[in-house]
This record gives C-alpha cells, sequence and structure tokens, in this order.
C-alpha cells in the first residue's frame, strides 16, 4: 500500500489563474489552452503511436533507403494530421554505409588466447583492407596523448580509453568532457602514422554493446578504419595491456562512402492567425545512427514535434504566430538539413521569433535550456505555472543543439527541451536505443512540454533581449 | 553529435559556498560534504549491488523463507559495512501463501469460445473451492456501486473496472484514485454475497501482465476468491460484456492464510557523536509481493538506506544525531513491522526529530515532500544547494509513507524521498518489478540524496514547526 501525498490541485489552480489573469488581455487567448493540452495529451497518448510508426521503417541513416521511407512516412502524417504548408524542403546529404563486415579479434593473448571484441564502426570510418589488418595497440587517455607519441604511433592501433565521467551528474556535459575522442582522434591518430583507431564507447552503461557515433577527417586527412568498443572490450583491452604488455588485434570493417544522396527536410506548419511570416520553430532530427531503432536518438523528438502541432491543431489553438515542425535531415554526420533551412528560398520575408529543439530523448521533461540573458530567464520563467503539472517548469541557461544553432547565429531565442538525462547515454547510438526503452508516458508529456510553450511564444512573442 | 549545454557548476559552488558560509560555525561540520557524497556515491555505485544482493534471494512476501532470508542477508550487510548497533527486532507476520493454481477463463463467448485472462489473485483472497468455481460477471466501476447493486450481486462475480486516471501526472495520485477497489472492493462485494471478485489491475502500463496488491477483509467479512486481472484483459472483458450481454467466468485460486510467522525489522545505525538518543531515522520496507523481484518497491527504498548509511560511514561523517536506518517487515500486507518498531523496548528514552522513507522506487530523485507546514518546507528550502546537484531539491507538502507514518502521529517530522513517477505503477506489484527496470545511476543518485538530507539533518536538527 502507498499513503498518497502531494501539492494539492488547488494550489497549483490559484498560481495559474494569477498568470491567466495577467495575460487575459491578448486577443484569442483561450485561458485553459495549458490543461486541455495537457489532458488530450495524456488522455490519447498519440506521441508513442507515431514513433512507433516512425521507427518501423528501420534506422534512418542520412542518405539510407530507411531514411527516404521516413521522409515521406512523416511529410504524410503532417498531411494527414491537417498540418499547413506540408513539404520537403531538399538537402544533398553524405552517404556512409556500413558494410558487411565488423570484426575485432585480440590475437596474441597468452592467457585468453583469441578474443573478440564488441565492436562497431564509426561513421566516417575508412575500411580495412579486404582480409583485415593486425597490428600491435598503443592505449591513450587523450588527443593531447596520441600527439605527443607521435611517430611512436606509426603502423599501430591507437586505443582512446578516457572515460566518461561518472560523477558528473549533468550526463550532457560527461559526454561533452569524453567524445573528442571519437571525433577527432582517428585524424589524430591517422596524422601519427597509425593504421587504425578503437575509441571507448561514449557511454552511462557498462556492458557488451558498443556504441557508435560521427568521426571527422578533415578535407586532406587519411580516413584509417576507426571502431568504437563496448565498455566491457575497452576495460579487457586494458587489462590485458597492463597484464601483458603487448596486445595485437586484427581489424575488419567494410565501410564505405558513397557519393552525396537526395535528401529532405521535412516542414509543416500551423500558420499564425495575424502574423504568419513570424514562425516559432519546433525541430528534431529524423536521421539516426544505423544501429539500433534510433528510438530515442531522435525519434523521440520528431514524435515531440508532429504531437505538439497535432495537440494545436486538433483543439483550434491557432495563435498569432505560425507554429512550424521542421524534421531536420543529417544532424548525425554533417548536419547539411541544418545548414540548408536557413538558406531554403521559402525563408524569405520570415522571421525566426524562437525555435526550440528535441533532442535529448523521449524522457520524462524537466524544463527548457534557453539561449538569452537572466532577463529573458525571467520573463520566460513567468509561464513556468503552466509547464509545472509536466515538472517541466525549469528554464535554465543553455540553448538548443546542433540543428537550430545557425538560426541562434541569426539572432533567434533558441531553447531546448529538457529531459531526465541519467539514462540517454546508455542507450545512444547503440542497440540499446529502440522503442521498448522509451516510456509512452514520459514522451506525451515532452510532447504537451512542447505544444504549452510553443503555443506561448506563438501567441506571446520571444521576451525582448 | 550533441552541443553541450548546461547551468555552469560556478553558479552552483556560489549558492554552496554562501550556504556553507551561513553554517560554518557548526563544530563538525564538513562544508564539502554534500560534493563528497556525491563524488563517492557515482564513481562507486554500490546501491546497484546492493539490490541486487537484496533480489537474490527472491521475492520476499512477509513470512516467507525468502524474507526470512533477506533479514538475514540485510543484517549480516549492515555488520559487514560496519554499521553500529547492527540487530533484528522481532514481529510476527500474517503469512498469505499464493498456492500453485490460478486460473481464469470466459466460458460463454458466442465469438471467441472459451478465452483465458491474465489474473493474479490479490493478497489475503480466499480460495475457490477444488475445482474452481464458474458464475456471471457484473461490471462495475465504484464500491458505491456495488453497494448500489446490492443483492443483485448474488452468486455473481464482481469486476471492478474503474481505470486510474491518465490525465493525472502525479500517478500517486491517480493510483490514490483508483485502488480503493482493489483494497477493499473484494469485501464489499462478500458483504453483497458475490461469490469472487475480479479487479482492474492498478497501473499506468496497457499490457497483459497483472498487478497484485492487499485487499482486506475486516474481522467477520468473508474472505471470497479476488485477483487482479491485466488492462488487456479488463477490456476483454468489458468488451464482451457490452458485445453479447452475459460472461461467465470460471476462476480458480488455490491460495490461502496460515498462522502468523515470525520474523523482524532489521535495525542498524551510525551513532550520533553527541546526541546518541536523537535518530533521524531512513526506511525503507524488505517485505515485498510475490511476483516478480520486488526491485523497485521497495528493493530499491532498501538499497538506498544501506547505502546512504555506507556513504556516511566511509566519509568519516559521523554527524551529532544518530543516524538510523531500518529495513521494516511487512509493509505490503499487515504493516506490523511499521507498529512494532515504536514500540519496541530499544525506543525507551530515544527521540526521533525525523524519519525519512523512501518507498516510490529507484526513479531519478526529485526532492522530498514533508509533513511540515510552510515554515518548515522553507527552512528546509535552505539546504536545496546541496541536493541541486541531484537534482533532488524541491521540497513539497506531503510527508512520508506507511512505514513511518506512526512515528509523525508521534510528532517526528516525516518525509518521502520522491522520485521521478511516471514509471512506477508500470511495475508496481507486478512480474514487471525486477532489477533490469532499475537503473544504477539514477539508483545510487536517491541513495545521495537521502545521505545529504540524513546528514543535514542530523547535523543541524529538524526545523522547528
Amino acid at each position: 500500500m502507498k499513503q498518497v501525498r502531494a501539492l494539492p490541485f488547488s494550489v497549483f489552480a490559484a498560481l495559474l489563474s494569477a498568470v491567466v489573469a495577467a495575460t487575459a488581455q491578448t486577443p484569442g487567448w483561450r485561458p485553459d489552452f495549458a490543461s486541455a493540452i495537457i489532458q488530450k495529451a495524456m488522455r490519447e497518448n498519440q506521441a508513442i503511436k507515431i514513433l512507433e510508426r516512425i521507427v518501423s521503417v528501420g534506422p534512418r541513416l542520412s542518405g539510407s533507403p530507411q531514411a527516404a521511407a521516413a521522409v515521406e512516412l512523416t511529410r504524410q502524417m503532417m498531411q494527414d494530421f491537417g498540418f499547413e504548408e506540408v513539404h520537403l524542403e531538399p538537402v544533398q546529404v553524405p552517404r556512409w554505409v556500413r558494410g558487411p563486415v565488423e570484426k575485432a579479434l585480440i590475437v596474441n593473448s597468452r592467457t585468453l588466447g583469441t578474443v573478440p571484441l564488441a565492436i562497431t564502426a564509426l561513421g566516417g570510418s575508412g575500411a580495412t583492407p579486404a582480409g583485415g589488418l593486425t597490428a600491435e595497440v598503443v592505449e591513450v587517455h587523450s588527443l593531447a596523448d596520441a600527439r605527443e607519441l607521435g611517430s611512436r604511433l606509426q603502423g599501430k592501433i591507437v586505443f582512446f580509453n578516457r572515460p566518461m565521467d561518472p560523477t558528473e551528474l549533468e550526463t550532457f556535459r560527461a559526454y561533452g568532457g569524453a567524445v573528442d575522442q571519437r571525433v577527432r582522434g582517428p585524424a589524430v591518430a591517422a596524422q601519427a602514422g597509425a593504421v587504425a583507431a578503437l575509441v571507448r564507447s561514449v557511454t552511462t552503461r557498462h556492458d557488451n554493446v558498443p556504441h557508435t557515433g560521427v568521426t571527422i577527417f578533415r578535407k586532406g586527412e587519411h580516413a584509417i578504419p576507426a571502431a568504437a568498443v563496448s565498455l566491457q572490450g575497452a576495460d579487457l583491452l586494458s587489462r590485458l595491456l597492463k597484464e601483458e604488455g603487448s596486445v595485437r588485434l586484427h581489424l575488419e570493417l567494410a565501410c564505405s562512402t558513397l557519393p552525396d544522396a537526395p535528401s529532405a527536410n521535412v516542414v509543416g506548419q500551423i500558420t499564425g492567425r495575424e502574423l504568419p511570416h513570424e514562425i516559432v520553430l519546433l525541430g528534431a532530427h529524423l536521421d539516426s545512427w544505423d544501429v539500433g531503432q534510433g528510438a530515442h536518438d531522435d525519434g523521440a523528438g520528431c514524435a515531440h514535434v508532429i504531437e505538439a502541432l497535432r495537440l494545436l491543431k486538433e483543439l483550434g489553438l491557432r495563435p498569432k504566430r505560425t507554429v512550424r515542425g521542421v524534421l531536420f535531415m543529417n544532424e548525425e554526420n554533417g548536419s547539411r538539413g541544418a545548414r540548408a533551412y536557413p538558406q531554403a528560398p521559402q525563408r524569405q520575408g520570415e522571421v525566426h521569433v524562437a525555435a526550440i529543439e528535441s533532442d535529448r530523448g523521449g524522457f520524462a521533461p524537466r524544463g527548457f535550456t534557453v539561449s538569452g540573458d537572466s532577463t529573458v530567464l525571467t520573463a520566460l520563467q513567468r509561464w513556468a505555472p503552466f509547464l509545472a503539472p509536466l515538472g517541466a517548469d525549469r528554464f535554465t541557461p543553455g540553448g538548443g543543439g546542433a540543428d537550430i544553432s545557425r538560426l541562434r547565429r541569426g539572432g533567434t531565442l533558441t531553447i531546448g527541451l529538457n529531459v531526465e538525462c541519467a539514462r540517454y547515454f546508455d542507450v545512444h547510438h547503440s542497440a540499446n536505443d529502440v522503442l521498448s526503452a522509451v516510456n509512452e508516458r514520459e514522451l506525451e508529456m515532452g510532447a504537451a512540454a512542447l505544444a504549452i510553450l510553443a503555443y506561448l511564444l506563438a501567441e506571446e512573442g520571444a521576451p525582448e533581449k
């Protein structure tokens, strides 16, 4: 048995009516919009259905047939829900393909003999020669380590093994503190003459599942084979290096980079009733990595965006300004969609007053990170009572992510949906990122939070900086 | 790729030092205690190991051999961690046994023929005759419905089918709004002459897993057979009643109630350095239902309590007052442990200044519910900066649950650890409540939050009401 104890609804209602009184003069204002959104959202629970349909096409790596299917599926969904001006905005995307072979074997352990390691090629990795390559492993803990070793890495496999900081509770910050090894480690290793690179998976889950992600070779840099290894694999490798001195690894990757392929951003909206050319953008990315289902990253964000618009649409909430959903293509390995959007011909005469991105997974919402200064934060915090029932009422400094960062440079207020972050990097970019890891109520709460903030921004405008 | 954006640590550090300055005069105060606790907790991640050991004995229904094993295991654990005054406080507990047979079949559907339903006997249920019973099903939506139908329920199986309110985001409140059907529905049905009762599982997850829990027959009331049915089963049953008019159900349950059995509360502490007889109690319940593993309910709470004490102990944090862990026996179906604790001979001369209970699962912590008035809440809110890194900094009205409610009546400040609540009733009292549903970092964060608040209360005392 449990005793039931919580803030009585009357306290919330009192707060709410104070805010409503302060804003009731706005024409078209519907004072119960927030509770109407929450009621409809939690009763109908459609975000999970939207997500089910998106992941049903398979993982959606840029340029893949699955990504193309997701573009058509979500365009059709937006149309079927009655969104307005539904269209595709074309963009050429990189086309990296994993290929059929991924193999890593420790071949010379005195104590264990031949040991397979669980690996996954990094997006952008080169291939090994057919039949693979075999070389000594050298463990390092930073790009600086690798640069210092320099030519001593000639002919070696460089193993970047610095973990995420487990004591950093803001897991996105812990990720930021380790991910440079994946993004630039292989290129730095290549510069020193290494034949391949192996990177400890950037994850919070200590299991045998490797986590992929982009690695970047700039123009003129040699794309050596590069893979992520599971945490259990990384720990084994590190232990054998300590105990046995020499570890030789056989690595085989058959990935390849094909010519750029045509794809698109998917756009649909509820056109503003008074200021249609002023836009509040809701963004997420439709592409994913090619392992797992991209359910949290960023199927959840796409479901948030579509469901938020559906809630507004079906409740007849048409605010003063336009609320536009954009499903960006190619966030994971190129950001081509993010770059194309501000330059598309349709942008002529449009002003983006605010952009909210959802790219932290479908976990319970906690609030929003905001690019503005303390004046803006204080102004937004006025709206907290509308978001409090969802637990999404904290506005903190920050901003949105990759897909809307170019709008930010153009002066748009950018905002990120912030969610409970303890589990995200357990699943991120891996076979663990599947539909069953998403809770339907938590996902729906995020969509409701997005709808409420979008409605407020589109009705009231962004606070002055 | 993700951009990293969050509150800079410097902001938190500034808040922290302000609080530290205000309390630095306290003798024995260790200004970095909170960050020391968090660092150690997240680095060592021992709560999940403690939980693994607890669930390894099997589900721990009061009076079962598994519950006895859990008592001995946790006593030994407390001793091994070096807690002080580790001992058992004996208590006699009810002993209800599920028995080998649980079966429910719709036997007369014109369209579907014979249809099995996924059910689980409620704790306290009577048995059917050997070979089962068969009767007409009558659907009701409240105890009042059942009372009104009165003698028309004679010889029937009463089916309580009111769902939890999906629009209630505080799931404990939604649970409170539906659980009366499970707790007292069968007794009310029995009074009207029903031969059995079936209750819609009190859960937020729409699957085919039934959720058990206690049903109460008071002295003189006839304990009819009573079971919970999965949500999918309940919906099917309801649909067939609408479409076909008559539904006959065959029900067979072999459960039984044996004589009360000996068991114990498990107690251990860090004795206060100045006021050893003033106690800050950390409580959870060691018993669980006999389905699943009781991992969230309340294995997680037990792991929180033991881990919080371990963190204080190993960091050498011995506050002015005693911090005591109590693992209560029999919360689920009798609260005998909760009743025995305040009356035990050891309580002579002791004053309980505060009691914190963890019985909402091992999800990410969000704060604490508190039995005091706004003065107490405001006083506790001073300590929020210590808890902010964990996201556990909200003090809201409420209080602890069943195990410490008797201390509350005695004037003790009672507090409940509040956690993210969207998923709890997905797993509660069911086969879904297993170790793999617990995230090790979220669990650990709860233990750290508990340790921090316990240390503050034991050092500073409870705020005056």
